[in-house]
């Protein structure tokens, strides 16, 4: 990844610079990154983007060039462009590993660091978290409606830039879907990819039947043919089906077909009948054509026979919610050399803050492995050892339910402690594996589509307490 | 930037292997880069991403490293990667420049190249151009909402990738933003920055009239002051005053207040009226909050007093409509020496192709300057000089006009010739004013946020007997 270092708002900036005028620069703070709702009306997120976060976060470093302009468009002080000269972040940051179900409200990240840098860190964090958390989700409901068909992302040149389709890849991998055609994301990250041809190849060979037989003399063991360049039923799949009896004389066979238009229901079925027919039991049948995850559902349940599926524009833009709003919140400050836990007060409860430096705890039951609810806690509360323990919704504190049998962990885990990076990070497989493996811990009816059930996060009593006690507080102000 | 050479989609790879393998990599072909529907229902688009999409072409090259990787996942030939680690782009592309008004179906970039070549251009090409025209015409439609106030581009902490932040704010920039909040967009094109503080600086302070003199002290002669962290009216614009009068006492003004939350209209106006009280009539307000163009209209209409829209989300990620659809079609190749025009039929009409090698000339009013229509032609019929010329709908061709009166331009001009840069790129602000100008050449009807007037794009007569002629034919295939 290149310097991220500039990929900030100019107000962090002038925020550091007034900082640094004001002599608070070195005031401890705690910052939480969080969103405060899933995108696609979904029961949860798939948290990613933390990789490329710790990277950005530790190569930050300004330039001469960086400082430079900086110097062109306002008169900053020298002795703070020396301050900038000699940036290096050297807080403690704790995360969420990448792949796991995250809910709103929760940290992601907790950055803890000297105001002057944790404010820089705002931007770019959001930036990559927001971008990759929103791919993952979208992935993971794409996945979900498959429901063990093959997905494959296709999306790179309907993503916003090189980074997004990239990134996107990334994130998508990490929802769960297998493969991608980006080859730049299959070599960066060794995500496998997948391609089949276009219509234009089609169209450049004399006929539909010269290019399969192109196509499949290029890739005799794994040729997928694309079918709807003239007539899907009446020419496409006839003419897939003879270079394939030409593959088997050979001793290959028809890896598969690709539909891309039309009413795929009902192509996928006459194209499978016909495959099936001429002994083709064996090639797959890949669609595409501006899909998402209802589009497949319904497919599904028309009974299309469409054994792999590829999503595009609708995966790779997240195309109905394409921002997840991820925020970054001040939650504690240092005084007097204590860290106080500080809350910000809004007209929109929604906009509350959960003030404090904080940990989350999910509860799973102990013979099942089901998630049962998420705690988030005060950072230096004991976590519940296996009593019953009594959870409570923190807008409806008569909902209450109490926990026995059950294992705990905490989902934030050190990344960065004193600016040195203290986190092995997962192989991308590693973190698929767990995602899908995590997810499948949530009941289905958490993960369903459309109209999810609520999973309870809920806070700790003493989290509660202390938040009502700072709203009060911040009312009599 | 980056070689972009892998960022592309795995099947353009494997149809050059197959083009290759069949002895037709050599074949001359033209491709026409195009989309088919505006987005966010307006009435054009305007044109975006071309200086990144050249530098994208220019810079082609395999490394060993790529050539490493592609041997990992398929086993080409060696005489085929051998074809790859020679490649350069040796053929002609003409373009319409950046921030052109465009629309349907008229070509943004023509490729003439061979097959080899044009086929890899596809997926970069189409990445850069659909990504920035979005944000372009996105940022067209906030400006014409905001109908000269100022608009600030603030969100890169919710585009999807650094680079969609990056290129984002240029286009953005192009589509008539007036600065950016992002230093990396305005350090790599000159953009200019903008930036106030955010809530957690008020926090971070004991007080919110001490947060806003640290600020004032640091930045005297243009402090913004975000008022909205406790209470807007009753605290955060009377310490604005206060802190604008102690500015005063030392001979600078108050340059501005940002509003963040709750009822802009209500506050802009009250925040208004105070700020005039105490004689800060030139103090700026600025608002943000989540706004698109039609919120912006809206408020205007409900006489809203702010001076300046900060748009974040909606314009980063052009929220509502987050793709632009473009595509990239054969449209003519190569048949004995001749290019030969090529057509794709679809069962959907608006998927049908219109063949061939063409150009695109726009018919102006010659006393008004205004924009009467364009005329999509083949490459080789002569322009009208000024004859009265009559156009027809392609689709209704009963519905005719005839032009008078008129001067003409063509769209396409040469950028590569034989693989060599032959254009002269204009700086990023003449883009941005030309683009200005050209729109404001479009009656507001066109304009319009909400059911344009569908501006006429006509087929030249010879275009459209050519696009019939092949369509019939295809059909008697």
């Amino acid at each position: 990844m290149t310097n991220l270092t500039m990929l900030t708002d100019l107000y962090q900036l002038n925020m550091m610079y007034a900082y640094w005028k004001s002599g608070i620069a070195d005031k401890r703070v705690v910052f939480d990154l969080y969103f405060r709702r899933p995108p696609f009306g979904n029961g949860y997120a798939v948290c990613a983007g933390l990789e490329q976060a710790l990277e950005a976060v530790l190569g930050l470093a300004f330039t001469e060039d960086d400082l430079a302009y900086l110097k062109s468009i306002h008169p900053y002080e020298e002795a703070f462009l020396d301050e900038l000269r000699r940036f290096r972040f050297t807080g403690d940051i704790w995360a969420v590993p990448e792949g796991t179900v995250v809910f709103p409200y929760e940290p992601l990240l907790r950055v803890e660091a000297r105001i002057f840098e944790a404010q820089l860190l705002e931007t770019a964090l959001l930036n990559l978290v927001n971008h990759q958390t929103l791919i993952a989700t979208k992935a993971a409901r794409v996945v979900e409606a498959a429901s063990g068909d093959g997905v494959l992302e296709f999306g790179l040149r309907r993503a916003q830039g090189p980074d997004a389709g990239l990134y996107g890849a990334r994130a998508a991998y990490i929802g769960g879907a297998d493969a991608t055609s980006n080859v730049l994301a299959g070599k960066r990250f060794g995500i496998p990819v997948r391609g089949t041809h276009a219509h234009a190849f089609v169209m450049s060979f004399p006929s539909e039947l010269e290019a399969f037989r192109a196509f499949a003399a290029a890739f005799p063991d794994n040729a997928v043919l694309l079918v709807d360049t003239y007539d899907t039923l009446r020419s496409g799949v006839p003419n897939a089906i003879r270079v394939g009896q030409e593959l088997r004389a050979r001793g290959f066979d028809l890896a598969g077909i690709r539909l891309d238009s039309g009413d795929l229901a009902y192509l996928s079925k006459e194209a499978r009948r016909m495959l099936d027919a001429a002994g083709f039991t064996k090639t797959r049948i890949v669609a595409s054509s501006d899909l998402d995850e209802l589009l497949i559902r319904d497919l599904k349940v028309q009974g299309a026979a469409i054994d792999t599926w590829g999503v595009g524009t609708h995966l790779i833009t997240a195309k109905d919610d394409p921002a997840l709003t991820g925020v970054y919140k001040l939650v504690a400050e240092e005084e007097n050399g204590r860290l106080i836990p500080r809350i910000k007060v809004s007209e929109n409860p929604a906009k509350v803050t959960i003030p404090g430096k904080k940990k989350v705890i999910r509860f799973y039951d102990r013979d099942t492995g089901e998630a049962l609810a998420d705690l988030i806690m005060l950072h230096d509360e004991p976590v519940p050892t296996g009593e019953p323990f009594e959870i409570f919704d923190p807008v409806h504190p008569y909902r209450r339910k109490t926990l026995c049998n059950y294992e705990v962990r905490e989902l934030l885990v050190p990344v960065v402690i004193g600016g040195q990076p203290v986190y092995d990070l997962p192989s991308l497989d590693e973190v698929r594996r767990y995602s899908l493996e995590e997810r499948s811990r949530f009941s289905p009816e958490v993960r369903r589509l459309v109209n999810p059930h609520e999973y309870p996060v809920d806070l700790s009593e003493a989290l509660w307490k202390l938040r009502n006690r700072l709203l009060l507080e911040a009312r009599g102000r």
